[in-house]
């Protein structure tokens, strides 16, 4: 006989053949909903187009998890249960849409951005670029109320579902802080940017509504009691963090790598772990060179090659992969203590070992 | 002994005795619902002081008016039909932050826009202006949440509420349809913006969320059925356009009066229907010379002044001034022969000319 955990992953398996259909699908249903003219109706087939790139998924998938471990007993091809995985994606979606904004950005997923597929199809007209950031600006703004209003309406117990809309508008706002700190921190300079700050930033920005939210949500649709819910929080928070770090990690390969034009988190200012790092590891003089060339970084190449010098000098790199490391393990640890039972500790192992093989493959989510 | 409307008269006077410090209150005591440290402190600041900026409130009072008006019986300060009026307030908070950086604008009610309060408050750095819109984009998000939480949070019966937030969503959508509309038509000639295309943007991105928004969710939570609620949307719609309608007139006296170079909707290229219908009353000659002068008006006041002479000479502002006079004719009519009681409709006429007067002030809500 199979364990728990071993079933489990079976069942994730086959999650996304559930899954996919069911988001195709409601974009489909919901064309009349939004059958807001001629002007719109591109925007709705691009909206479609942009949620249904191929992605990970993760977010449902760990929303489909916990509420298994805790005990759900829908079937996942349930449609509120699917409801609601999807007003998960459709949430990231909205973030996206928004991030890129913010970035710039022209790639995701390795197609155009939302913006600059609108600027694409309005041609050469003045202010093309702008006018493509003001309509995603707004559909950025329609996905979340339709990522809301896919939650709202599920059939789950009235409490329940209360409960997990205002986790879920709780969540939003997080992510919101964190994406302040995030553009805050941009503007400057290293050596006056705390570590603290950083991991504050990556909490709110990334962990919360990547990992915390669908964990939360699944456990509490599931029905699990709010010390419960308290305690799966707590879990989770190293195992956001060691995952972003991670991530700047395989950014920063990338960096140095045959993409070194490619838009990338250095030549953004961002504020890393990474980069944080790098400056405190550094002596005085390096810590000048390393400010100075982040000051005048833009498409400068020299720039661009000392800031690696000065990373890869500083050992930066094998401080934060021991850190990661340490992160991992302190949540297998604080795993094995919780309150938990065996199997939603087995359950939940496999969730966190889904998060951690998704970086692996890419980086991304 | 008075009427139920004189009743309903000197109880919307009362009404901002209520609601304006409820509204402090609800930031103060929100506060530490949104201590995000120190970085996100001033913001918060920026957002009370924003949200509880002298407006007319237009939104909530409409709202406590409908509620009372189809039979709600609690009283104005009852803290969850506080909540629900506020939740109104909060939505339209988000549109403007919005708004304002879709269109770059500066001021909004007499003091700088939030994207231009966060550049200030950033000083001489690189790339200010655009942090600063960045940053209001995600106000904008959080008072999104805000709005939407704010309304999940009241104590109304379970059904009515989250009918109340169904509808709510919805009216978000439609805004944000109706802004897409606006961007999207700024894009195009005069000559290939159909009358149908304005007259859609305006119901959409203004009188959905100014006027039906607020009636409907008094009504629903007062308790009106569904067929009610549709017919009362229905009496709105022709009042939200002769609003609209009086706004495009009274914002070209300003732009005619001493407010030349003050931003308008002429200098932003937006396809309002006063200038469609000119350029509709106009020879082929001057509509030639009105489509160059648009094409060409950015700052240039010959071409600012040739538009104003090509408006004056279409008839465009009788014209319009007219159909504004005809749809609120046309309101009062339809509010004659609907099924509602006359006691009910004695309470939407108060309602209507609340409206109406308000408009009369300064044009704007």
């Amino acid at each position: 006989m199979s364990s728990p955990a071993t079933t489990l992953r079976a069942e994730l398996q086959q999650a996304p053949t559930y899954f996919e259909p069911f988001l195709a699908r409601f974009f489909q249903e919901s064309a009349e909903r939004y059958a807001y003219g001629d002007l719109f109706e591109p925007l709705y087939l691009d909206m479609t187009e942009f949620v249904t790139r191929r992605g990970k998924r993760i977010r449902p998938l760990l929303f489909l998890s916990s509420y298994r471990i805790f005990g759900g007993e829908r079937p996942f091809e349930n449609n509120s249960l699917l409801r609601a995985a999807l007003s998960l994606e459709l949430l990231h979606a909205f973030i996206l849409v928004h991030d890129d904004v913010i970035d710039q950005s022209e790639k995701r997923r390795g197609l155009p951005t939302f913006h600059k597929l609108v600027e694409e199809r309005l041609g050469k007209i003045d202010g093309a670029a702008r006018f493509g950031e003001n309509v995603a600006l707004v559909i950025g703004d329609i996905l979340f109320a339709m990522a809301v209003d896919t939650l709202r309406s599920t059939d789950f117990e009235p409490d329940r579902r209360d409960a997990a809309l205002a986790h879920f508008l709780r969540y939003i706002t997080d992510t919101g802080a964190g994406e302040i700190y995030d553009i805050l921190l941009g503007t400057r300079d290293i050596a006056r940017v705390e570590e603290e700050d950083i991991t504050r930033m990556y909490t709110l920005k990334t962990t919360r509504y990547t990992f915390e939210a669908p964990l939360v949500l699944g456990a509490l649709l599931a029905g699990l009691g709010a010390d419960h819910l308290r305690e799966l929080a707590e879990l989770i928070e190293p195992v956001g963090l060691a995952f972003q770090i991670q991530n700047d990690l395989i950014e920063y390969q990338q960096f140095k790598g045959v993409d070194r034009l490619r838009q990338t988190d250095i030549l953004e200012g961002k504020k890393t772990l990474l980069l944080r790092a790098a400056y405190e590891q550094l002596t005085d003089v390096d810590r000048s060179f390393l400010q100075l060339c982040l000051s005048t970084r833009t498409s400068n190449d020299a720039s661009v090659s000392k800031i690696e010098q000065l990373i890869d000098k500083s050992g930066a790199v094998e401080l934060l992969t021991r850190q990661m490391e340490s992160l991992f393990q302190k949540a297998e640890a604080a795993l094995d203590h919780s309150s938990f039972s065996p199997v939603q500790i087995d359950g939940l192992r496999l969730a966190f070992s889904l998060v951690r093989q998704q970086t692996q493959h890419t980086g991304t989510l």
